[in-house]
């Protein structure tokens, strides 16, 4: 069973980024795999009107730290170590799913398989590894 | 000589963003190498008070683009396919400065070293990779 | 269907190799999907008895070409440009087995995601994503 | 000063790999600093007389492990947990020279940067970042 629900997750979101982000929700929350969704804005497009590929880098920083979450509960002091993104193909849509796979989950470490695409579309837009340091947990 | 100047460059990152980022500045343009400066305010924050992770590689992404520019000029088909970035340390300062320095440029691909660190520190928060695919020059 | 058979493959490999690396199998090809198979020799192990990160590293950037050449056929002119590999658990095993999934097949670039494991195991060793540069097809 | 002399380091180097691997001379080791030097046989080469990716790898991971040496002094705990390269250009000479440079030493992790070229060559024929997980100091 998750370590921390859907709710809790869009409750931390909302308030991590006080109000900011309210488009940015978390849809599944499952062990070792969370799914969210952006409903994307202008602000999110880059010229072409496509999705881009900060609005992907971050998403996928989120969803791979909510997969962790539902295996640790809630956790703030794990951060990004690494974050390595593809962009396969154009991202275009009213907006984008995230889902984030723990692929590995060790004391110091832990390992995520992201995919993003657009809603509605079969191919992902984007594939990225990241790789988030756990903190210690001293006896 | 550059290709692409920094006003060139502040206009033309101001014309994409509509208006957002004015905190995000162009500093140096020389060819191959190129500087930019982000006055941090709260969207830019992650809990704790540090500069976020999101901002981080947000800002590579674009040092990266400017600093293929300076040699190519204004192209805007050029496309990012792979960021890889490293956290190192924890970025904690009122502004963040990007420097992106190419280390190849193909035919088809560039790819760029960039190091950020908050201003006035001597050690790099972070340390990233990116390659951005180059349009094809047909005859 | 395919474009380079399993039994072209091994040629291919044998020939490249000079005889090395007869350890070295391709044991399936079909189209985006190649499966490479390395019965382990000391030469592949580390301190400890494990698989080598080199030898994981070597062999998925084979199997990532091989994945191509099913939609490619023959094209020695493709060059690895990127490999990005994360390490997940120990390789502990007498073969080592590598899946390498085309992601992406572009004109300039294909990008493919690699699992290693060793031959038994359920869970991967390691996790790579290795990006080819196709040759240009001119006109 | 450093931890693991040149010295040091070439006797490790040798038994650990039992003899293969007389080409690859660790040739300076400074605190935070290592370089390699690998002299090339046929079995490095690739098709067309190139120096293989998979040596280029092989090279970048030990170097980095060495730079890591400089300021742990032997560990053999230490493993590698990312490897990302980069293929720049061609790599075409009689022996390699790897320089492995420490960006970040943390508790849990080590951050190495690797630049791999052909002696006398000018430019880097890749670009590495290789990360390390370091055991875990217990009181």
């Amino acid at each position: 069973m998750t370590r921390f629900t859907v709710d809790e997750a869009n409750i931390f979101l909302s308030a991590a980024f006080k109000g900011r982000g309210a488009q940015n929700q978390v849809v599944t929350m499952e062990p070792g795999f969370a799914v969210m969704r952006l409903a994307a804005d202008e602000t999110h497009l880059r010229p072409g009107g496509y999705i881009s590929g900060p609005t992907q880098m971050s998403l996928a920083d989120s969803v791979a730290y909510m997969a962790i979450m539902t295996l640790t509960g809630l956790e703030p002091m794990t951060v990004t170590s690494n974050l390595n993104i593809n962009f396969l193909r154009p991202c275009i849509g009213a907006a984008v799913i995230a889902e984030g796979r723990i692929l590995k989950m060790g004391q110091a470490l832990a390992v995520i398989e992201v995919h993003i695409r657009a809603e509605g579309a079969e191919k992902a837009s984007s594939h990225a590894i990241v790789t988030y340091a756990l903190p210690r947990k001293d006896a």
